[in-house]
C-alpha cells in the first residue's frame, strides 16, 4: 500500500511531489466510494478523531466531519464557545485532556499561525492542520490542486492566478505551495497593498493588473473577500474592489481562451465575481467542494496507517 | 410496497388522502419498531440527509434527528448559527455546497413562506419542509391527524378545532388542509385579530367563543402562542388571552362529553390551558411527541425510496 | 453478573461501600477496552441516551459522550442554549417530551441542587446526576476516587486533603462522601470564609493552612477556583488565593514525602498551581480525565441493566 513522508498534515510546505500524488492517487479511490449507493467503508473503525475548531467554520468543518464518517472513524466534535479556554486552561491542557479520552487524530482550526506545530511539539497523536491563522490551510490546497488536474489532466506546466487578498490568505500560501511543487507556473493578482512583499522569494508572479493576469493564465482561483481578517481597510469598499478585481461574464467573453475558475467559497456574488460567472460552465466550484471530501478521506486515511503501523 | 405520489414533502396541501394514509400505515410500522428493545431499523444505511435548520428549533430538529438515525442513516446537522449565510452566501449556494458533499435528502426550517418550494426548483435533492415561515408544517399536522386517529380509530366525521393565533400558525394551516383531506369538520376559534380574512375560503368553520368551540368539538388543538411571530401586538396580554381561551379543568368539567386534548408544545402552562388539563386523561400531548419520530420516520422512508428508484 | 443497590446515580450520599467497589471493577474492566485498539464494546446498542445539559459544561459532557459511544448507546444530545426552557417550558415538561422519543437514560447537568432527584420524581427513566449546582457531582468522586485506588493500590486509611472553595464545590461534598465510605481520612483546606460550617459533621478535618494540610496527607486534590459560583467576593484576589494556596515546587520539595497532586480540570496554571507542579510525576490529573471515561462507561452500564431486567 502506498504511504506519505510525513505523520501529520501541517502544511504543504513539508510535502513531496511524491506525497501529494499519493494523496491525490488514493483521492481518487475514495471519490470512487463516496459515488457509490453505500457511500462508506468500514477502514478506520478503530481509529478517534476529534475535531478542534477554536475559530467559526462552516464548510471545512463539515467536509471533515462527513469524510471521517465516511471512513467509520469514530468523531468527537469540540468548538471553542463550548471551551474551557474560556475558563483560563492553556491550549496545550484542553488538547491533552481531549487526548486522555483515548483520541488517535486531530484536526484543529486555530486563529493563531503556527499553532498546529505547537501542538504537535507537545502531544502524542497525529495532527491535520485546519487552518492556522493567515498561515497555511493545506487540505484546501490540496483539493484545489486535485480539482485542477481532474478538470485539465494535469497540473505540471499549467498556468494558475490567485487573485485576491493574498497578504491575509492561508489558501493563498498553501495553494503556492503545492502549485509549485506539481510543476505549475504560478501568479498572484491584486491591489499592491495586499500582495506581501516577500511573495516573489516564493517563486511567483506578481500582476496588479485582472485583465493582463486572466489573459496569462489557464486557471483563475479567486479568493474570497474575508473582511473578517483584515485589522485595518487595505481597499475602500467591496465595490471598489469588485470593480477592479471582480470577474464579469463580459471579461470572460473577452479573452480568447477558456479558463478555469475556482473559489474556496464562500463566495460573495456581485464582489469576487457575477452570477453568470458563478454558474458558468468554466467554474468548477461544486466540483472543489466535492473533491473536498475524497481528499480529506485520502489524508486522513493515509495518516491514520501511521498510527496502526 | 406502498408509495406515495410526491417526491418531496413541501406541505399538506399537495398530498392526496391516499398519500396520507399510505404515511399512516407506514408510520404503524415504525412505532412498533420503536417500542421494541432494539428501536432501530438498518433500512436507511446509504442515504445521507442533512438537517438545515435556518431557525431555532428544539422539539422539531430532535424529532427528525432522532428518526434519521433510527432508520440508520447517515446524517449531517448544519444550523444557521454557524452558517455562512452570515457571511454573506445566498441560500441556494449554501445548499448546493452541502449537496455537493454527496446529501440525498434535505430537511429544512427556513424563517420565509415558500423557502422549501423555492429550494426544491434549484437542488437536486429531496426535501422535506419542516416549517417554512407562517406557510406550512406538514409533519406537525401529520402527526396530530395521526395522533387522532389513534385516539378516536378514525378522523373521517370527527370534529376538530383549532384554538389560538391562527393567523400567524403554520400548524394551523397544514392541520386544516390534512384534516378536511382525511374528511374532519374543521374549525378555527381565536380572537378575531387572529384569525385570517381569507380562512373560510378553506371551508373551515370560525368562532370566537371558546364554549361554544368546545361544545361542538371532539378534539381540540391548543396552538401555542407564539410572541416572537407577533410583529404588533394582536391582544393586549398573554393574562387577557388566557382569561378568554385559556383551558382550565372548570370549563372542561362543564362540556356534556369527554374531549381530546392536543398542544404542539411547548406548552405556556397557564397560558393556553393550565397543568390540571395538560397532565389529565384528556391530553395526548405526550402522544404526538411519540408519534412525531413514528410518522417521520415513515415519511423520509417513503421518500427514500423515491431516490432509489 | 456484578451489580449495585441503586437504580439511579443521584449522588455518592446513596451508594454503599459495595456499590462504589463494583463501579472500581467495573471500569477495571472498561479501561482494558478503552485501551484496545478498536475501543468500543456493542453492549448497550439497545439503549438510548440523552444528554441535557442545562449548564455549560466541556469535559463532563465530553467524557460522557466517550464513555456512550464506547458503548454503541444511541445518543441524543440536548443543551439549554437549544432550550424550549427559554420558551416559558417547564424542566419537567422538557425532559418528558425528550422521554417521549423513547429515551431510557438521561444524564443531566443542572444548576440547582436537587434537580436531579427532582427529575428522578416526576420521570420514568434512569437519571444520572451529573452536577446539580452546588450539590453534588456523583461521577466526578467516582473517577477521583478510582484514579486514587489505580495510583496508591487502595483508599482505605490513605489521607486525602480538598483544598479551596469547600464551599461552593459539588466536587468537594461528593468527594467527602465517597472517601469517607471508602474508609479515606479526609481533610478540607481553605480560607475559612469557603469553608461551611457544617463540615465537620460529615467527619472531615478542617484546616486553614496549606503547609500543615500537605504534611498531613497522601493525596491532594486541588480544587478549581470558581469565580462564576461565587455571588460575592469570598477572597480578595486570585493572587491572593494562590499566594496562600497555591501549591508550588519548592513547597512540594521542602515535603519530606512524595504526595499526589489531583485537579478535576481545567486547571488555571499559576493560581491552583504552578505548571511545574502541574506537568510534575506527582500529578495525576491526566489520569483522572481517562480515568472518568472508563468510570462513566461502568455507571452507564450497571445501570442499563436496571432497565433490560
Amino acid at each position: 500500500m502506498s504511504t506519505i513522508s510525513v505523520n501529520h498534515l501541517l502544511g504543504i510546505e513539508h510535502l513531496s511531489k511524491e506525497d501529494i500524488n499519493t494523496i491525490f492517487e488514493t483521492a481518487d479511490h475514495f471519490k470512487n466510494v463516496i459515488n457509490r449507493p453505500i457511500k462508506k467503508v468500514p477502514s478506520l473503525r478503530d481509529i478517534t478523531i476529534a475535531n478542534l475548531f477554536f475559530e467559526n467554520s462552516t464548510r471545512t468543518k463539515l467536509s471533515f466531519e462527513v469524510a471521517e464518517k465516511r471512513l467509520s472513524a469514530d468523531v468527537i466534535n469540540f468548538s471553542a464557545s463550548q471551551s474551557s479556554l474560556n475558563k483560563g486552561e492553556t491550549l496545550i491542557d484542553t488538547v491533552n485532556n481531549i487526548l486522555s479520552m483515548k483520541v488517535d487524530m486531530i484536526v484543529m482550526r486555530h486563529p493563531s499561525a503556527g499553532a498546529a506545530n505547537f501542538i504537535r511539539q507537545h502531544v502524542n497523536a497525529v495532527i491535520i492542520n485546519a487552518g492556522d491563522g493567515p498561515h497555511e490551510h493545506p487540505t484546501q490546497a490540496l483539493l484545489d490542486s486535485y480539482s485542477i488536474r481532474e478538470k485539465l489532466g494535469s497540473i505540471s506546466g499549467k498556468k494558475v492566478v490567485i487573485i485576491g487578498d493574498i497578504l491575509h490568505s492561508r489558501v493563498a500560501l498553501s495553494n503556492i505551495y503545492a502549485l509549485k511543487k506539481l510543476g505549475s507556473e504560478v501568479m498572484v493578482c491584486g491591489p499592491q497593498s495586499l500582495i506581501p512583499r516577500y511573495i516573489s522569494e516564493l517563486g511567483v508572479l506578481v500582476e496588479n493588473n485582472l485583465i493582463n493576469a486572466l489573459n496569462w493564465c489557464d486557471v483563475a482561483n479567486m479568493l474570497r473577500i474575508q473582511n473578517e481578517r483584515m485589522e485595518i481597510s487595505f481597499f475602500p469598499s467591496a465595490r471598489e474592489y469588485s470593480l477592479q478585481y471582480g470577474l464579469t461574464k463580459p471579461i470572460l467573453d473577452s479573452l480568447d481562451k477558456e479558463i478555469i475558475i475556482m473559489h474556496p467559497g464562500p463566495i460573495n456574488r456581485g464582489v469576487e465575481m457575477t452570477s453568470e460567472v458563478a454558474d458558468s460552465e468554466n467554474a468548477i466550484i461544486l466540483d472543489q467542494v466535492e473533491n473536498g471530501v475524497a481528499v480529506r478521506m485520502a489524508i486522513i486515511y493515509l495518516l491514520a496507517s501511521k498510527i496502526k503501523s
